[in-house]
């Protein structure tokens, strides 16, 4: 971890000339430029709050609302008694089709691991009944999985499959890796088609510690539903995916 | 906004069975079920702390981590003195293409609506710069811009546009509906491929006041980068999503 001389702009100027921005905006905006451009790299030390304060000739409070902001987007972290830091860099999701996290973790680089926290054959819950074309209370194998990349946790995951795949519960790459070459190997299938969806949490309490990052950290909830190519469901999956590591891309192109 | 008698499940066994998942988690899971199958409907009063308390068992202390949950997630939300109630559904995005936040509404069943809150021509950040294939420092046309569902705040948008359109934001369209419209009538163009970066922010301050949250709400941020079809730059826009009324849906095949 490099302290880097910080690479502020001055900036007054800039900083004056649009006052209908909050200032605390308009200094979050330039810390975060200098971070996304390359000048402040992940692990340096981002200037202190004093220095911020007397640079930029605004209050310590406007300048603690910056840094609020940048930690709620999950750019920088702070570290107790030692200052502020860029986070790394997020992990891009790219949406390449329907692979397990193990072969997409290896696409973009980096080692996966898996942890099985809890594994249990309960009644489902009418949500996942209706996603697993069961009738309420049938039983299904609850799994919850902790994904790292390179050693660091980035996702917190459920998964609900039908209770005929119990066994896979006792497999040992269910529990330390891809879910998806398991079931392959043992049941001689896996989801060919599916859908996600995504939307944004704050997580707090077991969840946060799991992931580990600090309480009302954000991030990405998502849910896959996914079948067999004869359209049989076979996955229900519930994600929690870290914010300040993971970044969702699509590609879009005008269709109309 | 109807006050229905609270759909629960009696689920004391159900709550028993699995003692390694946090007792706030089940009692969660539980309310989220009422909620997703329909038992519990938008606008319902959900059962008071009190009475859940008493229901399951269990201290008021676990009924209020389990709500907070909810509230976290974006599916209920507290009315002081009065109670927490059940969200609307969240409106589905669906990548079908790039086409304006006016056409996506339209398609999806809402009358959309958009409030121009300001418009500047501003220097380019070096980030801006980079998107827009410009030096840092040129002029760029930003307008920031709010996106209404039947009337609800569910978006905020800023766009940074190449300084050559500045004529845009004199434009009555731009303020008050589709911009990718007022390009194509204005310009003889629009945005025609591009890519979109997903991540979960919290939202406080100004940007929780304009989109009609409470402080330290979750909210999707989103990355536009858009382009002419012979690929040159037009478009970059930062969004935050409401993430109680946006969810992003895609589809997925296996690829391999």
């Amino acid at each position: 971890m490099t302290v880097r001389a910080p690479g502020l702009r001055g900036g007054q100027a800039l900083i004056g000339g649009d006052r209908r921005i909050p200032l605390y905006h308009r200094i979050h905006d330039q810390l975060r430029d200098d971070i996304e451009s390359g000048l402040l790299k992940p692990g340096d030390r981002i200037p202190t709050e004093a220095e911020l304060s007397a640079r930029f000739g605004v209050s310590r409070t406007t300048v603690k609302q910056a840094i609020q902001q940048l930690v709620h987007a999950g750019l920088v972290y702070r570290v107790q008694g030692k200052g502020t830091f860029v986070g790394q860099p997020r992990i891009p999701r790219r949406l390449v089709g329907l692979i397990s996290f193990h072969e997409e973790m290896r696409q973009r680089g980096f080692t996966p691991a898996t942890e099985l926290l809890e594994a249990a054959v309960v009644p489902a819950s009418r949500h996942v009944a209706r996603a697993l074309g069961l009738q309420p209370g049938a039983p299904v194998l609850r799994l919850t999985r902790r994904r790292l990349a390179d050693a660091e946790p980035i996702a917190l995951q459920t998964h609900y499959l039908p209770g005929e795949m119990a066994e896979l519960a006792e497999d040992p790459q269910v529990a330390t890796g891809s879910l998806y070459e398991a079931m392959e190997r043992r049941l001689g299938r896996r989801p060919s088609v599916g859908r996600e969806e995504y939307t944004a949490v704050v997580v707090s309490g077991e969840d946060a510690r799991r992931l580990g990052v600090p309480d009302h950290s954000p991030a990405l909830a998502v849910r896959r539903y996914a079948s067999l190519s004869d359209g049989q469901p076979v996955e229900y999956t519930e994600s929690l995916l870290r914010a300040d590591r993971y970044t969702l891309h699509v590609e879009l192109k005008d269709e109309r």
